[in-house]
């Protein structure tokens, strides 16, 4: 790929959050009745408004600010004290202990971790398995690395004991010269827990071919009643080389500070911090301090923010299923991944004309695996009742531009 | 170069803040004489407890943190109302109109701003003319995309109007197929400015053969008393594709918000906010905020930060002339970059002394050009008197380890 094709595989337009940006208005000549009226919801990502950032997170910036040098200048890798707290809690969090000086970099939010974790192993040619669908950004930045993707299908709309990644498509894969796979548990956009099987073989197929593992786990935390949750990197049996991903900017709201953490084996993390250094020397020093809040919550908090999310997620998937679309229940995390019955308009279009009409917005399919043109991702971390008032609407629009 | 050998390459444990991860000891043997007492001065950045942020950044920052969603998930290239505000302010400031909404991004710092500039335009083979010395992570950038360095020097300790980047090696640089030329005005690190003649030479050559220009003006707003700064931008003929840098990270102290701007060519803009997307998605939301107070300063507040840094250049270019040390005048920016006299102990070793017998920490020479292994870097912008007396530290060392 030349320079000019890695950016066209970029392109951004339909990215979560960008919705702005898209110019044309070919798209109003296909509408078909009237203007809906109701709140304006944006799916693409949460509501802080909604669910507000952490309390005290807002002071310990301040507090940080007032620290002066010392907090602005960290690091590359990030505040030393600060990574000692972390480290520990991060360690009981996980059951697996990390090493606050060896074993962690902080980062500007997880998407910096990502970035970072994949530029310390991919170069030209690295064959690098994916999950499909997976986070969008992983198969862009193996493209821009120069590596080559090699997907693995995720089945996700099953029986929960028949759904997950294809184990021997994975095995195929490490096989086949694999040399690092990366995959999101909760997956995004579906919401899908990698369960303690699942994740015991991935870890052993790994250590067996020696293959790097990036496990992204942004939104562990988000977990739902009754579901159990499995950290890879707590398995007995693992490779040498293994990078878990999390940051506050999901459950804790704390996005708008752009703060993430990667820990794991150490000469990747020292990469990482090599890479983070010409890339963006550190995590805004004040903003870290704000780490600070993190898994040290105010009692409750934590559980009833779940409650909240569980409610909402509960009354969308009554609203999608009343209405016949097929859509997993996702186990964690915010985001509802539903498929469209056959419609009149292609998927795009569908998607501006829902901005346009029904003043929703929502991210395509196609961005987390580019033949899904008949699913869409909503991110359900919003006010319950406009989240549920939006919902009908897509339905309703669903209607209208049904095939 | 593979993957390992681009990691060595990045090697960052001797630059700038990083000294703390340097664990060898070995250094303490070659000791001569006693432990220093003076203040601490860390000369390897800006002490932004001597000159503080710019009033009222903090307060912006808590505005934007009370807008909550809105500030927080801003577009990738930065929120849209900020960057009119910004575009008006950069025209103004350069000469040159620039459009808020095709031409500007707002990055995580300078540091970002490169990183996405270089990253939009170089690829495997791509030449780079890069100027010796000049800011470490131009080199170390263009080695992680895989592009081939072609060194330019740059005269900067003659007379003033003889010193400069060599033109006729640009020009051979141009011929030889560089398709990119990266540098600091002022430099960084010797504070050399370059002059309205050679901008005008530079633009015209890069014209002349369709190279494309990413100029780093990070500090052209400290310019002292009698200097005359040149926005290459605003050149008459000047190349197709032309991307300049700023921020507020230094002369503005806000380098703990990690705020940046790149300005010019927009498909280059267009490219870079598609790198930002997977690279770190946006500068903290909140942070942007602060990028208000930018260019908006109390009256009379730069005038008064521009005559303190004035003094403290005057007051150490005095005491390392006396020591006959050859240091240019820097023109610009807080950086002096002194050559000291052959000495006993490598370089790094030196410095390594100087941390633990003097209480003072510099920036090694070869961090700018490999070959510079008599040279250090001081980054000035510090408390007057504890500068000076560090400065007189430095020079006791140097006679203590001279050959």
């Amino acid at each position: 790929m030349n320079l000019s094709e890695k950016f066209r595989a970029l392109e951004a337009d339909n990215a979560p959050g960008q919705e702005v940006r898209q110019k044309d208005d070919d798209f109003k000549a296909r509408m078909l009745g009237n203007i809906m009226s109701g709140a304006f919801v944006d799916f693409s990502h949460g509501d802080v408004d909604a669910f507000p950032p952490t309390p005290g997170s807002s002071k310990a910036w301040s507090d940080g600010f007032e620290k002066g040098g010392k907090q602005a200048y960290t690091e590359y890798r990030g505040e030393a004290q600060l990574r000692e707290r972390l480290a520990a809690r991060l360690g009981q969090f996980t059951g697996n202990a990390v090493s606050a000086s060896n074993e962690l970099i902080i980062t500007p939010g997880t998407q910096g971790a990502l970035f970072l974790a994949l530029g310390a192993t991919v170069t030209e040619g690295t064959k690098v398995a994916i999950v499909e669908p997976d986070y969008f950004a992983n198969r862009k930045i193996v493209n821009f690395l120069g590596g080559i993707v090699v997907p693995i299908p995720l089945h996700y709309l099953g029986k929960p004991s028949e759904n997950g990644p294809d184990l021997s498509r994975i095995e195929d894969a490490f096989k086949d010269g694999a040399k690092v796979f990366v995959f999101s548990t909760p997956n995004n956009p579906t919401g899908f827990v990698y369960s303690p099987e699942i994740i015991a073989a991935i870890s052993e197929l790994a250590f067996k071919y020696d293959v790097t593992l990036i496990v992204d786990q942004l939104y562990s935390r988000l977990l739902y009643s009754g579901e159990v949750y499995t950290h890879l990197c707590a398995c007995e049996i693992r490779p040498e080389n293994l990078i878990t991903i999390m940051g506050p900017s999901k459950t804790e709201s704390l996005s708008g500070f752009r703060l993430g953490v990667a820990f794991g084996t150490s000469w990747i993390i020292e990469r990482m911090e090599r890479l983070q250094a010409i890339v963006s020397l550190r995590a805004a020093g004040y903003n870290q301090a704000a780490l600070d809040t993190w898994f040290s919550e105010p009692q409750g908090w934590m559980e009833k923010r779940i409650e909240e999310h569980e409610a909402i997620r509960d009354e969308l998937l009554t609203i999608f299923r009343a209405a016949d679309f097929p859509v997993a229940t996702p186990q964690a995390g915010s985001y509802l991944f539903p498929q469209l019955p056959p419609l009149n308009v292609e998927l795009h279009t569908f998607i501006k004309l829902l901005r346009y009409q029904a003043n929703v917005i929502v991210t395509a399919g196609t961005e987390f695996k580019p033949s899904l043109t008949n699913s869409i991702r909503l991110n359900f971390s919003q006010d319950h009742a406009a989240a549920v008032a939006a919902a009908e609407r897509i339905v309703k629009m669903v209607e209208i531009y049904r095939r």
